[in-house]
């Protein structure tokens, strides 16, 4: 992908493209961080409310403004949060443990230590230091600090952007009323939106293709030329798929990575690289198209997106009890849809069963747990974890 | 909120505003899951490798159109994957379990089951049924489904606007130099961004309000027109706290609900209902506004965003092992943000410490812990629940 400045309102999200360092210090100065007197620490040794020490008022710091005057011993300087530390101060006396005489003189009843109640100079960040490494992606609080520094357009990875076809002579757009033996196409819908879950950019949901060989070849090459991925989902019949992968092979500089792959729902899966883009054939099948983007299509995303790093393993999951004995799949990871249940403290996962043609058994799950391949299957009160689909 | 159609391909983490029940059922007619043949079942009944079935192979059933003909005792059609059971059959022989003869007859060398290898019409949706509650987040699953269903434009809440102002002499904009006692305002910047996670709008983030009366009212009044909820973040000076409070009381219809709550940091929190809408004063010190903001902030804004249940306490939580004693704050709900370490099996919380002025403890850390109001404090090793960070 390429590298773009974007305006720090729409940074959230977004993949830093180069490690970014501070250009100054945070704080740039040292500031208080509660309303009271700027003091030298010394002129308070001793103080208690029984044997206050008494120092002279001398003036205030104005907010956003440097000192008017330094702070000599035995004097204070009255200043807000997030005043500006005057120079001779090296600690704030809060406001609860003073009082100011009518004589200009300033009651301290207890003794603070140098550099109390101060942020000092670079304590947040120190200039040059690095904020963040490239891959990162900004979060709500990574943007505060970019703000405080005034970084206002970091440089981020471009967002791919990825075409979501969908063929089969079966399927009509979503506004036609299917006739017999028709149905509206969900695939790409759902696909899209899990595409922008993944933050990037799915082209719009465009027209059908039918079950013919010039028709996916023509849409996969003008995809080729818009997208950064390609995701097609197929139709799941055996003619269908052959034509998908006849399609593929032949755009120019196309190499086939894998035509089926280890997974249950999702063994019709093709991973092709088509003259150095990433093409991601999904099964027709709605919850197969579904695990696979899940467990394929997402992490394919993410590192596209320039994601330096997997998510990490506590993000998106959760521990749970297996509720009910499951076979394995044999031979292949199979992927059961989990709703979630919570029963005093223990959190149950109950599966979801039903054929990978049926939209509503993902509808009605939370998550996913994998049964490891080459297991006879998961047993009833195991503990599991479940990836839970995003919310 | 108002209530707004929205187009399909937007809809993914939207709040539906209704109901929505089925249109039709899904799917409208008995489709194939696999590749094969319709038969009736009973023609079958006996088939083995060693002694199969011949049935009259009589046609074919095309993609996306009504079958031509009925399936008679002793016929069978081909039909692919998604295709239309044909009148007559009861069930689909898989192509695996059969050989077609120069004959025109099928070889089935596996008996069926009567609504073996099919989808039963309704069978993912009943027409009518109730798919989704009002208040629902819509997933990308969940947009598949109305997909398949042609709800082209569900109903959906409008998404809550919210303006974000920062107040304090202090501040400067974020493409300002700072002078002496000057600071970049971040929290309005980082703030914004947590709104936007909650999937709500924030407005653009404007111009800094000075510690002034009149000037904290106009922007207020102004916002007031504009939003459905303010968020305000104040200085942390005394002096600018009551300023925002009488700013705010001399709103029409404003009542203050709270100023001041027991949370660690956040105490200088104000929440208020000026005339219907909901206004929170935010402390001024990064940490402390991005804590109030997760705690309070996020579900306010869920409730106005128009979701019907509270996130599951599955969701963006984890669970791990305290690395450290913990005081708590006594009198207050203290949130201590963490960093997760995994050592062997074990996720670690260890705890970031640091003054709320700071925004790095924030950008280090992977969520928070709570230490629940009226405790002595957590105790290393103690399990706890962490609420984690947007990622």
């Amino acid at each position: 992908m390429g590298v773009e400045a974007v305006d720090l309102s729409d940074a959230r999200g977004r993949v830093l493209a180069e490690a970014v360092a501070a250009p100054e210090a945070a704080p740039a100065f040292a500031r208080a961080t509660m309303d009271g007197y700027a003091v030298r620490a010394v002129d308070t040794f001793g103080a208690t409310p029984g044997m206050p020490q008494y120092l002279a008022l001398v003036g205030e710091v104005p907010m956003g403004a440097a000192p008017e005057r330094p702070v000599h011993p035995g004097e204070a300087l009255r200043l807000a949060t997030g005043g500006m530390l005057p120079p001779g101060a090296d600690a704030v006396v809060m406001l609860e443990y003073t009082a100011e005489h009518p004589d200009r003189s300033l009651e301290v009843r207890r003794a603070v230590a140098p550099g109390e109640n101060l942020l000092q100079p670079g304590e947040d960040v120190e200039a040059g230091a690095v904020l963040f490494s490239g891959g990162r992606r900004l979060r709500s609080q990574d943007v505060g600090l970019l703000a405080a520094l005034g970084v206002a357009a970091p440089k981020v990875h471009r967002r791919p952007r990825v075409a979501v076809l969908s063929s089969g002579d079966e399927l009509v757009p979503l506004t036609a009323g299917p006739g017999p033996g028709q149905v509206r196409d969900s695939n790409a819908w759902m696909v899209a939106a899990q595409v922008a879950e993944a933050a990037c950019l799915p082209l719009p949901v465009g027209g059908l293709l039918p079950d013919d060989f010039a028709a996916i070849r023509g849409a996969l090459a003008r995809a080729l030329t818009e997208a950064d991925l390609i995701l097609i989902s197929g139709g799941s019949s055996v003619g269908t798929r052959d034509l998908t992968l006849k399609a593929i092979q032949d755009l120019p500089g196309a190499e086939i990575l894998a035509h089926g792959v280890a997974i249950r729902p999702g063994k019709p899966t093709i991973l092709a690289d088509v003259g150095g883009k990433p093409l991601l054939g999904l099964p027709g099948h709605p919850a197969s198209a579904a695990v696979v983007m899940e467990v394929l299509g997402k992490p394919l995303l993410a590192r596209l997106a320039g994601l330096s790093e997997p998510p990490p393993p506590w993000a998106g999951t959760v521990t749970a009890t297996l509720s009910r004995n499951l076979a394995g799949a044999g031979g292949r990871e199979d992927f059961v849809r989990v709703k979630l249940r919570r029963e005093g403290d223990t959190l149950f996962a109950d599966p979801v069963l039903g054929p990978s043609g049926l939209l509503s058994p993902m509808v009605k799950s939370d998550g996913l747990v994998m049964i490891p391949l080459g297991t006879e299957g998961l047993n009833r009160d195991e503990t599991v974890t479940v990836r839970l689909f995003a919310g």
